[in-house]
Formats: structure tokens, C-alpha cells, sequence
């Protein structure tokens, strides 16, 4: 008989949505940052979210986190469920464009689904962390959700029905994020958006796309740095970020592949050959901010990561 | 010091362009049908398209046609130009949205380029047979271009500039295609579109564009099937086809992976995982045609086939 886990700590990383070319179908999961969470079992049912660190009390604790809408749902889909008590540890900024409630309900997701002796698998999570991105942004999009809970690069092809297809990463590619100290809530940033677009825009963009996703494949980084390009969401959303264009322009000089605006932003993130390379970017994309009069954190990491990962469990 | 052919036979396949979820950036040639051109050096400077069969005496027989502006266009880039004489066999059916002008202009292009000796790479050819599809239909698009010149599987990411990326081609991979005897023209086609589309399909199509480009990658048909979508050309240009839903539906529910138009139609095109499965699907599209009132012709053959092949050379 197994003896299951009456306790697990859990991180699950930041991911980048849309990643230029693909608008609401493509995201990827960073190395760094995340979020962490804490579950414990405990006799009554239901869960409680006891503590946030993290983020300067911002975030609601009842059913308007993330975490407990997630949670609430995989309890429901358990044969045998149980109460759990929750603690989250923010790790990045909030409202600024890189999954932040995807990270928080994938790592909730996979340490109650490890209490529970693991009956489901990463995708069948996924619904779970999908009703909580509709609790949270009022729209089921999967691009950050998915990469959050399964690794690595990820497609999603549909969301009704949800249609998940984890795609390879070069060996090393790397992922330089600065995020600047401005927010941008994603629902504003998606009214924002035109309801109709110019065809021949729609056909550049899928063009890319599809190209985007064969140098995934075959590792043709000179391709992937030509098809990471967005004719639909950036020009329109980069008026929401200050110096976004110097900063873009500071990304490719100083070598990148390509950059643009993480989810929503105000994250901007641009794809880099090694780790090494890139430091020298992420320097450059700082500066550039600071001209702009923003502050910005950096993040260097490969990107493909594992995640969610479990930091401990007993 | 090698001894360039005098004379040189050359067959270009027909090609499907669009391929439903990648309109006017995908497209992929089939083993047959497809056109013949023979090319003989003369003296005289120049290009003469001396004869033309199995055209019913339709096509034009100076600069507007496709293998006269193509060939022209790489005469101009030789180093040393010299004149040819061109006989075109036609092996398909005109306005059939099957890719002829462009199955002439390679099989042209690949038969002049070797009386050179080989200057130019398929690549290189390709401006020169759309400079012909220009000519032709009034746009450059080169869906049906590149695979009638490059063979297989072929993504056009741009056209200016322009960006062609060879895709693989999971082994045994068939094609049904049907050609109602009814013709479309491409402009007529293409004026029906509308030059704005809403956001929300263009997201699905590219979703499914990105999807179809990984499944030709990872083999997986089940993907494939699932990706092979369109909600943009199709549902319009349907209507240009009498019975097209009915035969549609014939080819799905006789185990194709997926069906659409072949182009601007009329031919209609069905994926399926073996040539001999094909051989049903073909039986019930003909049927279901033929309950519509048309007659149509069927072909099966693997997808992604060497195109254009040398016949004779001398």
C-alpha cells in the first residue's frame, strides 16, 4: 500500500504567451522566476488559502485567487477528496504579463494532485487551471496555462476542445525577460485589440507562425529569428510600454533572435542563442528601459524548463 | 569541359496550394498528374513556345503564358543567354486549382536550367516562375510554385521577401484528388474573400496551421486530421462547387484524415494515410460528385513527390 504525502512544496515557472507570431496559441515556460506553493493535507474538506508572500497583500484570498478556484476544481474530479491548506509564495511581479496565475495554479494543481497519489496527469490538470484563468481574466486562454503545468514549449491548437501539443526546444535556446516596474492588467490590454483584421495580415502572421514552429522542430534558429514577428497584438499593445521599441531595438543590435511582448506585458522577452549571449542582451534591453524611465528586473534562463518541479514533499 | 544538352524533357507535378488551415502559404505536390515541357536549344535568341497539347487550343501561346514569362525571366539571368524552343504537353485540366501555370513554368524552368548546365538552384529558379504566376493570375503567390519547383511539403513564409521552407512529409502520406469538370478562375476566387477577417478565426486557423506544420514534422496523423481546417477560403468557396460538402463529408467519413479544396477549387483534395485507403476515399468523393450532376476525375498518389522530373536529355 502506498503511503501518500500529506505535504508537498511545489514551483511552477513563468511562461511567455504568445511569443510574437503566435497570438493566443503559443507560450513557453522560463526557468526562472515562479511561483511557489505549499499544500497540506488537513481532515476537513475544502481548501484554504492561508497565506500570500510575496505580493504586498494585493492578491484576493478567497475564491477570486487563482489557486483556489484551481484547487477547488481538481478536488471536485478526485474519486477520494480531501481538504487542503494552501500557502502561495508569490515569485514574480504582479500584472506584469508572465503567467503569474498560471504559475500559481499549476504549482497548486501538481502538490494536490501529489497528495492525492497523482490520479491525473499534467494535461487532464489543465481544465483545472483553465477555470481558474477564467475566474482571474474573465477569458480561457490556455498559452500560458499550458506551458505552466507541462514544460517546455507548448502549443495550444484549440481550447474547445482543448488541444495541447508540447513541441521540441533547440538544445540551449535561451530566454532574456525584463520586466519593467509598470502593470498591465490582461483584460485591458485585450480590449485593446480589434475584433477584425486585414487578411493579409492574418496570412504574415500565420506564415510565421508555421515557420516559428519548423525551426522548433529542425533547430533553424536564423528561421526562428525571421519568423518572430507580430503584425496583430505588439503594434498596439507596445504603446502600453514605455520605450518598448528602443528596448526591442537594444535586443537585436546586441545579437538577439527576436523580441517581443511577453503575454500581455509590460514583460518584454526576446529569444537568445546561449545564456551567455544572453547576459550581454539583457544589459542592453535594461538600459534601454532606464532611458525610458523605467526600472526593470531581468531574468536569464533557458527556456523549455521542467515545470512544475517539487522542491519538497512529505 | 562538360557538353550541355541539346534537349531536355522535363514533367512537373500538380500541386495543392492551401491545404486548409495554410491558405496562400502552403502547398505540396503530388506524383500525378502534372505537365511536360520539352526544350530545345536554337540560335536565335529568345523564347518560342512552338506547341502546345492537351490544352483543347485554350491557352495562349505568347507572353501570356506562364512558361514564356518564366523562361524569359531566366534567360535574363544567365551569363550567357541563348535562345530555346518549347513544346508544352498539358497532363491536367485548365482552371482545375490544381497549380498548371506554375506545373508548366517548372517543368520550363527545370528544363531550360539544365540546357545551361545548372546555374541556378531550385531556389533561384522560383522568382522567375512567379514572375509568370504574376503574369497570369495578377498575384504573387507562391503556394503552388514552390512545390510544383522545390517538390514535397513546402511552407511560404513571405513573398517579399521571399522565404520558402521545405517540410517533411511523413512516408506513405497519400492524396485523392478530384477534378469536377466545372473550371474556376483564380481572381474570380479570390475577389470573393473578404479583406478583413474576425480575430477570433484567424486565431483558430493559425492554431490549426501550427498544428498541421508540427504534425508533418512528428508523423502524428491524428493531429493531422484534427489540424485540417479552414474557416476562411472554404466556406466561401464552397458554394463554387456543387455538392463540395457531401463530398467532403464521402471522403471523412470513408476514413480520409481530412478534405478540402484543392487551391481556388474546383479540385477538391482528400489526405489519406495509405494509397490504397485512397483508393476508397476516391470512390465515394467520385460518387458523391456524381449524385451532385458532375463528372470528376480521380487521382491518388503519395504526397510530396519529386517535382519537377527529368524525362529525357540529350
Amino acid at each position: 500500500m502506498t503511503v501518500l504525502p500529506n505535504y508537498a512544496k511545489v514551483f511552477a515557472s513563468a511562461t511567455v504567451a504568445n511569443v510574437a507570431s503566435g497570438f493566443d496559441v503559443l507560450g513557453f515556460a522560463v526557468s526562472h522566476p515562479g511561483d511557489t506553493v505549499e499544500a497540506r493535507r488537513r481532515v476537513t474538506p475544502g481548501v484554504t488559502l492561508q497565506e500570500i508572500t510575496g505580493d504586498g497583500g494585493r492578491l484576493p484570498r478567497d475564491e477570486g485567487n487563482a489557486v483556489v478556484v484551481a484547487v477547488r476544481e481538481l478536488l471536485r474530479r478526485l474519486e477520494e477528496p480531501f481538504g487542503v491548506d494552501i500557502v502561495l509564495h508569490k515569485g514574480m511581479p504582479l500584472s506584469s504579463g508572465l503567467g503569474g496565475s498560471a504559475a500559481s495554479a499549476a504549482a497548486a494543481l501538481h502538490a494536490v494532485n501529489l497528495l492525492a497519489g497523482e490520479p491525473l496527469s499534467p494535461e487532464q490538470l489543465l481544465p483545472c487551471s483553465l477555470e481558474a484563468e477564467r475566474a482571474v481574466s474573465g477569458a480561457v486562454h490556455a498559452d500560458n496555462a499550458a506551458p505552466a503545468l507541462l514544460g517546455g514549449f507548448v502549443l495550444v491548437r484549440s481550447t474547445n476542445p482543448l488541444d495541447v501539443i508540447s513541441l521540441p526546444v533547440p538544445p540551449g535556446l535561451a530566454v532574456v525577460l525584463l520586466s519593467p516596474d509598470i502593470e498591465i492588467t490582461t483584460a485591458v490590454a485585450r480590449r485593446m485589440l480589434p475584433t477584425e483584421i486585414p487578411l493579409k495580415d492574418a496570412v504574415s502572421q500565420w506564415g510565421n507562425l508555421a515557420a516559428l514552429v519548423a525551426s522548433l522542430f529542425s533547430g533553424n534558429l536564423a528561421l526562428m529569428g525571421r519568423s518572430l514577428s507580430d503584425l496583430i497584438a505588439e503594434p498596439i499593445r507596445a504603446e502600453l510600454i514605455p520605450g518598448f521599441q528602443d528596448v526591442k531595438k537594444a535586443a537585436l543590435t546586441a545579437g538577439a533572435l527576436g523580441c517581443s511582448i511577453s503575454g500581455s506585458g509590460p514583460a518584454v522577452f526576446a529569444l537568445v542563442e546561449t545564456v551567455a549571449e544572453g547576459e550581454i542582451v539583457a544589459k542592453e534591453m535594461k538600459h534601454a528601459f532606464k532611458v525610458a524611465g523605467l526600472k526593470a528586473t531581468s531574468y536569464i534562463s533557458e527556456v523549455g524548463a521542467i515545470s512544475p518541479r517539487v522542491v519538497k514533499e512529505g
